[in-house]
């Protein structure tokens, strides 16, 4: 038998929730884990060393769709791929462009054979399927591609969502056709050698659709499931749907995805939704919330998010979280924060970019390391409380 | 008598050129030295760490009418001075406010008092006075001060030019009383201990104006050094003289300049201004340069400037200069920094800035090595040489 692209391996379980290490032809990584958005080739503010050095980030996130538009996949076969261009020799996934496109709305028209739409770059008229997604995810060189799928609304009645899903499960078969043949062609530029365990090919990963429909959602698991991939991820959550409908699906779905293989929640969330995934089974996550609410002047600490451009932190030496460990943290103060956001300084951007994202691997790591000692129901309750420890604060000076 | 707040030692000398060692409060500066403009106090893109640790900057700049106006004197005091506000525990200089007042042109009116203007943040109306500025740079706790001065245009006629030296020369004196009361009163936040050497008060430097006339130069620089400070700028150059005119006062009025105390030239230049400079026995220098062409996409290298937006560098794997050891330059491709600035990725402000202000340090770094080993004229010859490598090669690819 050949050696899968990538193994998994469960270390600890409790409950649902279980830690693990994903061995990637670029690094291993512990899970569950945070994936940093690295939209155009860049986690937006962030030098790779930082990601590297003080972050440890086994794994971040590149975008299809972006790079495909702006270099081009030309320009990154030139340089030899998404790892060489960017100086990052670490683990990446590719998320296939898929829900970018749908991101578009008016701007897209979807058919059987795959969606036609305008660049926001330039307006000009573009087409992707699942055949040159997979294409550009090849000359990307990731190690892990995503199945090209198609999102639907949130809120989206039953028979859009079953037409979405059903057109997921043939662009998913139409993915892993071609992904199989890019893979036989050598076409993937961040091939490597082999070792005793994995091939050094890249990975595929299905992906389930099917709205807030938990019947829909489970037939759309067998489907996936059926065609068969490296790892499966849950996606069209968080695009509107009620919070509750969110956590009915993945209650519901997350133990069910096969158990043996990684488990992807998509594009979710917060800090608290990170662990309350966890408790459902989820071994990987990606979310430009810390990055993007980092560059308007939002941190997230273990007291609860602070909004650093208030008044209130004109001349507090304080750092933003002191029981934050991040060299943010350690040398700056809320008062110098704030200075920097209120006058639109490029260094706000930076420094409050790396503490939310320290943040959030950090919360992972202790995540990891509860669950392996067996005290993750405890740690959760901990975590969770501590969250709310600045409403409450509020709370408290008005009564 | 009492020790002086820095102290200036030459260790070589090379016709009027030196290389010396000037000891300030907070650590101590090799000169000739290049200062980075942190203008809000932040240098634009780069965390101190970086400055402190790769770039080993040893003394930033810091600009009066920026920090003035915001975050304001009330919440730098509170915070414990600029260097705790901002997390720099090395040396900062600290202009006058002086050229940003005169920089806002028809928003400013001028009396013997001092400038009144409009705040280019709310356009409320604001006053700046020598004793104002004394006040407000002892607040921030700088280790040298600027006398508060008044700039003329580069090319005024000689009575405007008068009148200007004229007022600088009444208001150099006024600067002087006032920074002195303060320095008696401890209103100074960046006191530190005395040594064995130095004082642990701030330092006061003059500015010599007179625009482009060399009698006016001349005549400000004797009533500056009636008044006596600790170390001498050379002010009202690079504001749209000819290049001509700023060389003919630098080369007559440099090594004219006390020789035992620095000497420092103000908003110069560019790396062979630095050089240049230097011929003429200058000490000290600072300039956005670096930091505001890193953010618009232009790279200094040792063989000259480079457009990184250039299409000519889209799929280039070569670093923005091979002889160049910043860890930009160690890591990222030309093709990539084209990538980041075409996508307007903060990254690219971020490495590009980094990589120029490496250029800029390193090369003052091998002048003061030249100076030292009496090799100066040499490097200066083949530095000089260097820079016009990429005009050479286009030159000779048209011929």
């Amino acid at each position: 038998m050949s050696k899968p692209p990538i193994s998994f391996e469960i270390l600890s379980k409790d409950g649902e929730t279980r830690a693990g290490l994903l061995t990637t032809r670029r690094g291993i990584i512990e899970t569950p884990v945070f994936m940093p958005v690295g939209t155009a080739g860049t986690v937006k503010g962030m030098r790779f060393e930082v990601l590297e050095d003080e972050l440890d980030a086994r794994i971040i996130l590149g975008n299809t769709y972006h790079l495909w538009l702006r270099p081009g996949v030309e320009v990154i076969r030139k340089c030899g791929g998404l790892h060489r261009f960017v100086g990052w020799e670490r683990a990446l996934l590719t998320d296939s462009g898929g829900f970018q496109v749908w991101s578009l709305g008016a701007l897209r028209k979807i058919t059987e054979e795959g969606t036609q739409f305008r660049s926001h770059l330039d307006g000009s008229l573009q087409f992707l399927s699942p055949e040159i997604s997979m294409e550009v995810q090849a000359a990307l060189g990731s190690e892990i591609v995503m199945a090209f799928d198609e999102c639907a609304a949130g809120d989206a009645p039953p028979e859009v969502s079953r037409q979405s899903m059903e057109l997921t499960a043939r662009w998913a078969s139409r993915s892993r056709a071609r992904f199989d043949s890019l893979q036989s062609d050598s076409s993937d530029e961040g091939r490597t050698e082999a070792t005793h365990e994995i091939s050094g090919a890249q990975a595929l990963f299905g992906i389930v659709q099917g709205g807030a429909h938990l019947d829909l959602r489970r037939e759309s698991l067998n489907r996936t499931t059926e065609i068969g991939f490296d790892g499966y991820a849950i996606g069209g959550l968080s695009v509107g749907e009620e919070k509750g409908a969110m956590w009915r699906v993945v209650s519901d779905l997350a133990p069910a995805l096969p158990a043996a293989q990684p488990r992807y929640l998509m594009g979710v969330g917060t800090p608290e939704d990170l662990v309350e995934a966890v408790a459902h089974g989820i071994d990987m996550f990606d979310c430009v919330l810390p990055t993007r609410n980092g560059r308007t002047g939002q941190a997230f600490t273990s007291r609860g998010k602070v909004n650093v451009k208030n008044a209130q932190w004109a001349s507090d030496s304080m750092p933003l979280d002191d029981s934050c460990g991040c060299s943010v943290c350690k040398r700056y103060s809320r008062a110098y924060l704030r200075h920097l956001i209120v006058s639109g300084e490029m260094l706000a951007s930076i420094l409050l970019t790396h503490h939310n994202l320290a943040f959030f691997l950090d919360t992972m790591r202790r995540v990891r390391q509860s669950i392996r000692s067996g005290d993750f129901i405890n740690f959760r309750r901990e975590f969770t409380e501590g969250l709310n420890a600045y409403e409450q604060d509020k709370a408290l000076s008005n009564t």
